[in-house]
């Protein structure tokens, strides 16, 4: 049993690999591999590329051809049995004669309710499940949080400086981190669906949030989210210009003035009127209706007061926090997570599953947010 | 020659070990080690153990008694010409016989000029130095910067959450860091002459400002420095009672009332009455009076003013910077470098020689300040 468990995992590995080949590129869909073998040789290999594309094991099954009949399919994630884009997995299974299919994870999808795999057991096909789930659940954790929850998965990126300032108090703030640094944020932006940051940081840098990579505008660019809770952004900065070649869209609420959301819609920018809370953007509300355009990973880059609301509100998923050596200084310099704040330590959120990596001089701490229970840290 | 200079490396690397024995304990004094060899055999050793105490030499001499004739003997700093507190080691080394002396580095003290090496070969022995000199310089670091400027070397440690704070915007700071940072401040408060603190530190969180290891008061305890420009700072605050057995010195201005200044020194209270600059204690001023006293290593805790200010003065030599997994953040909380701040992002003081250690969940950024030049970064 464990040679055979250990022949299974290392197909699995392989097809988790495969999978791998799409990282950010197949939002709102998952990553997925897949491999079939047939007396230990492996036929025939396929993943997953892009949404709207074939399946993985679509393409695995035509890579084998009539020598799949009789053999086993190895794949990342439960094979579907419904029409989308494409056609249901399933079908193509069963025709092609394939007599085993193992897979690392169920269809996380909970309208799927584990349809392919009862369908595939119907038919007469041997099903196992579980070969490196974990290893399967990682890789696509984006998806299964976009899936489950109806919200993208949100990584939050700081870059800030030794002592957690993100600017000098009179706004300057280029370059707090390095080259290095600045090319592992657009490696980043280019593995996400949207970039979002609040309309102060786009008044105070007037960044164009595109992606570079190499130097060159990527032909894939994330779609720019602003929050505007009052529509106070000008149209002159260099976010609408032609420079920045993407989809932007403002996120503002019923107190914007109409006459702005029409000029601004006239010029391509999408807009979306978003629930308000205490006369700012809902961002839970706003968050929920990004994902209804499958937004899947949402980037955000700032600022401090976003940061904290979202931290607030528990809707972050990881943090990639840039650490400079530079010592910024200055009581009224803007912090990475500013907002209210907590009363009491024990009330911080920590981050965990700590990721430390030295990028040149800088320090890259990534985590997940482990936020505090409501009952913790209340003032004794 | 290679050979030759493999195996006095070999005795000063030793030499330098027995040095290190005593390290934070010697101040104002050097840490010295001596080792005395002959026919390849080591005959004597010894290390300076404490101010007041014998020297190095001394004892490595003592240890191979009679012996020593011939030998020879390596010492990591210049042997010493004048009468100190003990006789001068240059007159017992001629008195022992020794044939060579081999030294890392020479006496930084100016006022000592080489007198040492220069009496040695003038009674006709052999002085060889320079061996092994950058190590010996670094574990006297403290010792170089305290001799030959008149000014402590200062150490600064900051205590802050991830995104930079070092409390909650309501003054909570217990605990930001772990009990393992905990436990490595007062690790480093056992190296000190004296920690520094500003009024504001003392008011918020009224410390001890012990130092304690594995739980119990160490009998060296470091003096403790308030910074108080106007002499606020009520007598009923811990540090003044009996739990925290070290002398206490405030350091204020002549804003100061007269009849507080008595108060306090009828307590047993040093009081110093610095320069002042813009109604508050001039920094500088204050250190050059501590190194008078014998203050050789300073360790300045905070808060975010003091440590704005040191820096903006560089008189920081070494930053400990430990950053917390947990988010505090609030747009008035106090963060770990405050002031005025700079400008342009290229004025910031960088840290160098940068040394990350992971400390449970925690990182320990080490470093030395590298100061921006007055000409750069000015606003274009």
């Amino acid at each position: 049993m464990g040679k055979l468990r250990n022949k299974q995992e290392g197909f699995m590995r392989l097809a988790l690999k495969l999978a791998l080949k799409a990282k950010g590129r197949t939002n709102p869909n998952p990553l997925v591999g897949a491999v079939v073998v047939k007396n230990g040789k492996i036929l025939g290999r396929g993943y997953h590329k892009q949404a709207g594309l074939a399946h993985a094991e679509v393409l695995a099954l035509d890579k084998a051809g009539e020598a799949a009949c009789g053999g086993s399919l190895y794949v990342t994630l439960e094979p579907c049995a419904h029409f989308g884009r494409t056609a249901p997995c399933v079908d193509k299974i069963l025709a092609s004669g394939i007599k085993e299919v193992i897979f690392a994870m169920r269809d996380p999808n909970p309208l799927n309710n584990a349809k392919g795999a009862k369908r595939l057991r119907r038919s007469g096909i041997k099903v196992f499940s579980g070969i490196l789930e974990k290893e399967a659940k990682e890789i696509n954790e984006v998806f299964i949080k976009y899936i489950t929850r109806r919200l993208p998965f949100v990584t939050v990126k700081v870059a800030q400086s030794l002592d957690g300032k993100i600017a000098t108090g009179a706004g300057d703030s280029r370059w707090i981190s390095s080259k290095t640094s600045r090319k592992l944020v657009h490696k980043l932006r280019a593995e996400v669906d949207a970039i979002l940051v609040g309309v102060n940081t786009v008044l105070k840098d007037d960044p164009l949030l595109s992606c570079r990579l190499n130097g060159s505008l990527r032909k894939k660019q994330p779609k720019k989210v602003i929050v505007d809770s009052n529509l106070k952004v000008p149209a002159s900065l260099r976010i609408f210009s032609s420079h920045s070649p993407a989809q932007v869209i403002i996120a503002t609420t019923r107190f914007a003035a109409q006459r702005k959301i029409s000029y601004f819609k006239d010029k391509g920018v999408q807009v979306i009127v978003a629930k308000d809370k205490q006369k700012r953007v809902d961002l839970e509300d706003l968050l929920k209706k990004l994902a209804r355009q499958q937004i899947a990973h949402l980037l955000i880059e700032g600022g401090g007061e976003i940061i904290a609301s979202v931290l607030k509100k528990k809707l972050v998923d990881r943090m990639y926090v840039f650490i400079s050596s530079k010592i910024i200084g200055g009581r009224d310099a803007p912090t990475a997570v500013e907002g209210e704040g907590i009363v009491k330590v024990k009330q911080a959120t920590r981050l965990k599953d700590l990721k430390i990596k030295t990028v040149g001089s800088e320090i890259l701490i990534q985590g997940r947010p482990s936020y505090a229970k409501a009952s913790e840290g209340r003032p004794a």
